[in-house]
């Protein structure tokens, strides 16, 4: 049970459970929310624990409702392109038994091999692809959810289109648990993309990396990919892993399209990317090369981990999202939030979309450090929200983020979203405490 | 205020309003909530009025306000593709100033030209693009809303992405006015798509036709338009306008593509509609042309009323959305019920995402006219829950199919969306009635 009372937030405290419940079936889930309900004791949903904001963390006296092994797809629907899973199954295995009929459900979080299509769904989960295929929401037709007094319904339409009452299916996305729990989804599902055609380009500072994501975007194209490294990213990778990448660069775009103008595309965002004073881009339409890149750029988390490990343990992870012409004063504030708290920060980005993941590290032995970090994390949250933007573009809010939530919404909202809680579930068992819990 | 009292529906009941404000200004929405919550009058929300199935029709006793004159562009961003309006902004209109930056906002619904932005999103309308650039709610961003306490907030993000918090912005999209007042939205753009190729296909009967459409999606192919004309709705554009379409077939496709594979995309859809039947297959990359053709189809509905007006009056229009595969089926139930019912009924059909629009005739001033075609409703809306759909794909309930509402969802769902009413609006003022009165 310690095991299963913590995901993979490296700041979160998490409590002591009272019980873990592995479901195998609706039922389980229906009977465990029962018991609850009737005891009146909180519950925290679980699917594959890699979330990284506490969201699935243990709370005391809470009984664990892990759906991890409720993995099974129910049925592929190729005419209409709809997929219908249990939610415990892991996002890449539903890709890839997709792929054997050539049908792709486009998501792809970074912990897309470990994550499960509950836990996606229950975040809103984005991805790398988002930038042209959209976010884990855009993806849900209908979902079946047990509420928190364990009636089991269901949400939504298995159509094309809908509006058939309230919108109900897209505010259980992302709900983090705290309005019920997840049980079955039905998600669209596109044609297998073809391979796309890759650009690499560096830049001596983020300011002409983050200037070339705005306006190639600006543009109106759409990549398929466009991620930003920084030149701290890099050099961790390199000592990660041995990747060759030319550390000496300040930034480097990784831009990829999958269109049938690939080709133009490409050389679109060359001349973009030389116009704003890129040192170097180079291109790739050899598959292996492309995916080993793209695994390349999948390994910034365990590199940042790594570099964490040996440098007393800490690292708060941030996930910032703004407009994406707002980037460039984003590094400015970034640099002088590095100066004033003495930080050592690595950036990584889906630029397209305008979403930065920066890394604080900190030495987690000492407090002083540990101090700096967070005054660091606040000051980046602050700076995010100034810029038009939100303080999380993709991971949520689990217990990290609970208090910033507040500073983020209106008073109005706020109201709101404790009014429809109330509502939904009015003796407070859903996961109490994760997102809602500080409005 | 009897001109403001009723929407475009035909066969809506309204009754008889205290007063009507023409909201100028946020202000003047607020103070008109304040006033309204202060002495529990309940309020309908009005845009351009267009809707049809009574949404905006009044109710005893309340107070009617539009938020048509608020009609002001807030701010066009080119460079993150956001364009910020006001609610009583026509469609079209808004359309008009993007293209003349080469920008586009795609959702047309039918009524595009005389609807609303706040009433497309009160509504979460659809439209002929939908196959390809999905419905309002994928364009909306951020909305600020006054909810019925007179409350002014702000839901939703501007930016590509955001999880902070309840997704509360998708839940007032489509929420039909009663939850609050929509006065103001931030909608996401796109590039202005190319000119479009275009293929019509004729068929003997709609089998051939519907089967074409499932067959065609299969492929993963996403056409910009696929649009379906029974033989019935053939002749009446014919007798409305002096079009010359060969209405002596069973059925009609109307296909279009605007991708960069256009070319073979339209020579994939004519293989597959010969394969499927078709009669004749027809091309055309003269704009002009397209476009007058797509307008021709844009008059299915004053063709469908001239032929009602000299036939006793009476039409209601379904919405119902079923998967792309149930076609052939549902037509076989439609001339079954055509058949029991001794009613016209004539269907276009948004085929490609499987929404269709069966117009059932009758004469108005013939009880025993009038009670076939409400049985036909009946028995269609019946049939397209049976085949897995919804009753409605993109007109909303409105007053029309406020008691059909509770027949698509289960007891858990119209629990769900009590409670969350009551939570939102506890006078129960906002729109009462419309869409959940039934539940």
């Amino acid at each position: 049970m310690e095991a299963a009372s913590s995901d993979m937030a490296l700041n979160a405290d998490y409590g002591q459970a009272l019980a873990l419940v592995r479901a195998k079936s609706v039922d389980d889930v229906v009977a465990t929310m029962r018991f609850a309900y009737d005891h009146a004791l909180p519950v925290v949903p679980q699917g594959a624990m890699t979330g990284i904001n506490g969201g699935a963390n243990a709370i005391d006296g809470c009984i664990l409702l892990s759906v991890r092994a409720m993995d099974r797809v129910l049925d592929i629907d190729a005419t209409n392109h709809t997929v219908t899973v249990e939610p415990g199954i892991i996002n890449a295995d539903l890709k890839k038994t997709l792929a054997e009929q050539n049908l792709a459900y486009p998501p792809d979080p970074g912990s897309m091999a470990i994550s499960s299509i509950g836990g996606n769904i229950a975040t809103n989960a984005g991805g790398l692809c988002c930038v042209k295929y959209g976010v884990t929401r855009d993806y849900v037709r209908e979902i079946k959810v047990v509420l928190p007094d364990g009636t089991l319904t269901r949400l939504g339409r298995k159509t094309a289109k809908g509006v058939a009452g309230l919108d109900l299916c897209s505010l259980f996305v992302g709900s983090e648990g705290t309005l019920g729990v997840i049980v079955e989804a039905t998600l669209e599902v596109i044609a297998l993309p073809p391979e796309p055609l890759t650009a690499v380009a560096t830049f001596p500072t983020e300011h002409e990396a983050a200037a070339t994501v705005s306006a190639y975007m600006a543009t109106g194209l759409r990549p398929s990919l466009l991620e930003f490294l920084d030149g701290i990213t890099i050099n961790l990778l390199n000592n990660f892993g041995d990747f060759g990448l030319d550390d000496s660069v300040g930034a480097m775009l990784i831009m990829q399209s999958d269109a049938p103008t690939a080709a133009s595309d490409v050389e679109r965002f060359t001349e973009i990317a030389e116009e704003n004073g890129a040192l170097d881009v180079a291109f790739s339409d050899n598959t292996a090369d492309n995916e080993a890149l793209i695994a390349t750029r999948r390994c910034v988390q365990p590199a940042n981990e790594l570099y964490a490990r040996s440098h007393g343990g800490g690292q708060l992870i941030e996930d910032i999202c703004i407009p994406r012409s707002a980037m460039p004063e984003f590094f400015d504030g970034l640099a002088e939030i590095r100066k004033e708290t003495h930080t050592t920060i690595a950036v990584v980005a889906h630029a397209g979309d305008g979403n930065t993941h920066p890394s604080i590290f900190y030495d987690a032995k000492d407090p002083q450090s540990r101090a700096h970090a967070e005054e660091a994390f606040e000051q980046i949250l602050d700076l995010g929200l100034r810029l038009g933007g939100t303080i999380t573009g993709e991971h949520g809010i689990g217990s990290v983020k609970a208090r910033w939530l507040t500073k983020e919404l209106d008073e109005g909202s706020r109201r709101l979203h404790r009014e429809i809680k109330n509502a939904v579930d009015p003796l407070g068992i859903a996961n109490p405490g994760k997102m809602l819990g500080a409005l």
